[in-house]
């Protein structure tokens, strides 16, 4: 690493951040045990991919056989950057200092992190050491918002069941439950969807957000047509492709609007296709299709031009298509680099891309998409690290900044465009 | 940057290139003041998509309202290597010191670039500054070429109208009074294209060139099908979809043969699509889909053996697609990097490929694609730093060839391939 | 280069490496001639794209005439990475010391290839110096295996006939000449594939191969609209398009079904479109797009989740695909660099984009393609290279391996996996 990226790097660490997406659950946010860190869908999914039958970590299994079972597994992913994400919050978050986590020596990790666990408030102290000044949840749209620490925490609406699900009864029932009133038409439900916004806009919410799958195209709804497939569920009848897809449109519209009335983000997150591979271990189902474009999405960027939409993407190949359109759309902001995309092979030269196209005040750096506080510092870091690489080899040494403009650059996308656009 | 790189890129500005396209208006080539640089589309687009309201630079407003306006919104597109060919324009161009255009400044820059406006054949000087030997044009179809300066700049006709709008009675009014008989049929239309080429080649023309979507697929022409929707059109009805590709198809093999009978390049520019955002800034409303592939193109490269087709793509999923077809086809030839993805970012991976795999004569390396010529140096000197980047990392520092060697192949991209291909 | 990567670079040219896919002919398996070089198609392809008639190669003329018309067109490609393959083998293999080929100095070279070519085994040295322990074969179905020095050949079984020419009588003929029963329906056509498999096996092939079009889907076959189509074929009809997808998905299952039965992988070459430039040289008439999508072959992957399918595409913007689909199927394992993307500058994003994300024990690091064994020797030296450095780079460089992890992945993707994953 040349000295200018060295400084660079020391000073991105210090910036402290902004986290706007996570599945840290409000009640249980940090790690109680190795399992809370080893059970991360990365670890379980990329062992079973080099071979670890997926029946092997069945929750029916006790922790101590499934810790053992995942650690003999570790040398086959070493390579992979998930593994130094857990070598990282090993030695960060715990003091563990071996290099490799083995058969001999995870017992000692393990007692560290119950140890630690039992702190109060350790995950206060994990997001401090983090360098993460608030983390966004990703809630249940009926989730009691009540008990979340706000001091740390930002809500955040997920509405994928709202908008693929409205033909289940169950969730029309929690979602009536919630609103305080009967779901019998696409009337009602735009209605409890502004409700569930005011609900969480009343807890600080952050934004709404959602994961759609790379063939959705979110046009102008038919609301009758809309009405009539909800008419169809509503009589417990299952809704034809076209009726479910005209039900969904017509969801995702009234989330939309619920976002411009009270002058939310919506967060989209688009390229995933659910439960590609049923067999695989949980949370590892899930994969993407490079096909589709945003040019899809063109037309609601266009109707809602107040909505900020911050925009992510699950294949590399739609991330050009991105940083054009948040170039020429006030309202299309990228924000961070999804999953799959993750990594600084894709991190890189998509960061590249957008600061050399896209308006800087509207990029959103980075977030953690965590399961587990302990996550942030890695997940971060290895962000930080890609940032100062980028802004010392393609903008600092051809001289498009100096330090201190770099320095501005990486402060607005970790900190203060978040801070602006979520209105933290 | 190392020494061989540094030595690499004091080369290549030494060679004197040729830019194959650019939409310098020959009457007025050069700026004759600040707004003819600060209200170039980049600049205007990139300053809306990060917030100022389109009607801010409403053409009713003063040059200085504007000029304010657009000054104090610079910082939040300073990252961007756009924002880098306006400081580096200012500098190398008008002498301008400072860092940053700012209120307290401008005025001094703004002084400078009417001084200089004022000057007798200011475009020759800037083109001499900048090494550039000669600039395509992209001429309207009915442009009168007798007033252009041909010691600078080469004539083009561009065929958008012609292939696209054909069923517009203004357009066919104006092919006519052009092509001095009726447009009464599709061989009428052969017949007037080929009188445009004529005039055209009379002039010193370059080439034809052309914009198009990223669905449109240039098969062998229904002739018959073509002939039925210009009756449509003559009668004053509309088209219908099908009626208008078919319509379209068949004058873009117009154009195609009159490419093969008067022995000139055809252009192709392939993806964009027009109007995504219709309520951007002026030049600031079109965009691009990834979907699409040259596959749709091969027809065409087959039917048209003894036509150069220089190409290029605006989306970079694209590119890989247009290095292989060049590797394979002799007629095709990749050209420079469009508009989205005349950046750095994009540029060097796409050289690099292309310079790996695709004969090195074959290779058009950059246009400018500007507006005025003071753009012609910033975004030459940026190509040829991407340029010295490529060649001294990717081919001599692994030993694929020696520095003697790179210049030679930046020779061939800058200068000699589009001398020999276009016949300059 | 840096020294950690020269010393990582001289310790990965001492992995003796398998090599699992080439078309080397086992009775003639290295150059005899210099025209067994530069016949290679991807200099008379490069060449006629150049501008050489492909008529100039015509096998109808004489070798010496053929070598001085490529030889004139050598520095029209000598940018090109497949030249610098052509001078590496000329330097490392016949010491040839000139730094290019010249219609000056081609006759030294010539003698010292004609030398060699005579020389006992030669092809063994030629490996041994190429630090290759096995070259991979790919065999036609009803080729006789008996001659192959297995030794240093192993064979595999190329399925492409069956899958794609299974209504043409000659390829039936050849089938059941070679099965022992005639070919009357499907089960017969599944009972000759595993006869064809059960005696490839006995010769100890490493597994099936085929190369796909973009938009090939291959779903669960549909037995009886495959017999239907069959029945067609059998009565000399044409098939319909969808009759002959019918028949292609169907005999694709049933090689899928012998790997399983033989426990043998199956190689998936994916991406290829046939005969785009019929007018090209011999080897160079193939394209691809693309379009497609690797989620078309999620069922297949699911449907035989004990057969490793060793993929490859052809598209880099399938690249990401191939990566997660690895990341999560247990039975996708990417291998190589294929054919238009075998060239440094999309093997090292695709190679770092792997290294981070996919279990490194199911990488398959390379493989030549080769025709001539003499193409092993650059081909690999190149793949070895871009390996050294994105280890160093990527990998040591920031810390996340030391030295001897990063060769023991190296050794794992150049050795340890293609031995333990095709059973050599």
């Amino acid at each position: 690493m040349s000295d200018l990226e060295s400084r660079l790097l020391d000073a991105i660490l210090g910036i402290q951040a902004i986290d706007c997406h996570s599945h840290v659950p409000p009640e249980s946010p940090h790690a109680q045990s190795l399992w809370d860190l080893l059970g991360y869908h990365y670890y379980t999914e990329l062992a079973h991919s080099a071979g670890m039958p997926a029946e092997s970590v069945d929750p029916g299994r006790s922790e101590g056989v499934r810790i053992t079972e995942m650690v003999s597994r570790l040398d086959s992913i070493s390579n992979t950057v998930q593994h130094s994400w857990l070598m990282e919050a090993a030695r960060d978050l715990f003091g563990f200092r071996a290099e490799r986590l083995t058969a001999q020596n995870w017992q000692e990790l393990a007692k560290q992190v119950a140890d630690a666990g039992r702190q109060k408030d350790r995950y206060k102290a994990v997001l401090a050491k983090s360098n993460l000044e608030k983390v966004f949840l990703t809630n249940r749209f009926d989730e009691d918002l009540a008990g979340v620490d706000r001091s740390v925490f930002v809500p955040c609406l997920r509405t994928d069941d709202l908008v693929f699900q409205l033909a289940d009864p169950e969730v029309r029932r929690r979602l009536a439950a919630k609103a305080g009133a009967e779901i019998t038409s696409t009337d009602s439900v735009r209605k409890a969807v502004q409700e569930l916004m005011r609900y969480f806009v009343q807890y600080s919410a952050g934004s709404a957000a959602i994961s759609l799958p790379p063939a959705f195209s979110p046009g102008a709804p038919d609301e009758a047509a809309a009405g009539r497939a909800m008419a169809q569920a509503l009589k417990g009848k299952d809704l034809a492709a076209d009726e479910a897809d005209a039900l969904a449109v017509f969801a995702f519209d009234a989330v939309a609007g619920a976002c411009r009335q009270f002058q939310k983000p919506f967060q989209l997150m688009i390229g995933v296709i659910r439960n590609v591979y049923p067999a695989g271990v949980s949370g590892g189902r899930d994969l993407l299709s490079k096909q589709g474009s945003l040019a899809a999405y063109a037309d609601l960027f266009r109707r809602y031009p107040d909505v900020d939409f911050t925009v992510s993407v699950l294949s590399p190949t739609w991330a050009h298509e991105l940083a054009t359109f948040a170039w020429i759309f006030p309202n299309v902001k990228p924000s961070g680099h999804w999953w799959y995309t993750n990594v600084p092979a894709h991190i890189e030269p998509d960061l590249r891309a957008r600061l050399e196209a896209v308006p800087q005040v509207k990029l959103v750096g980075y977030y953690s998409d965590m399961y587990k506080v302990e996550f942030g510092l890695p997940k971060f870091n290895m962000y930080r690290r890609c940032l100062a690489r980028v802004l010392a080899r393609e903008f600092v040494e051809p001289g498009r900044m100096n330090e201190s403009q770099a320095l501005e650059t990486a402060r607005l996308l970790l900190r203060e465009n978040p801070k602006r656009i979520f209105g933290v």
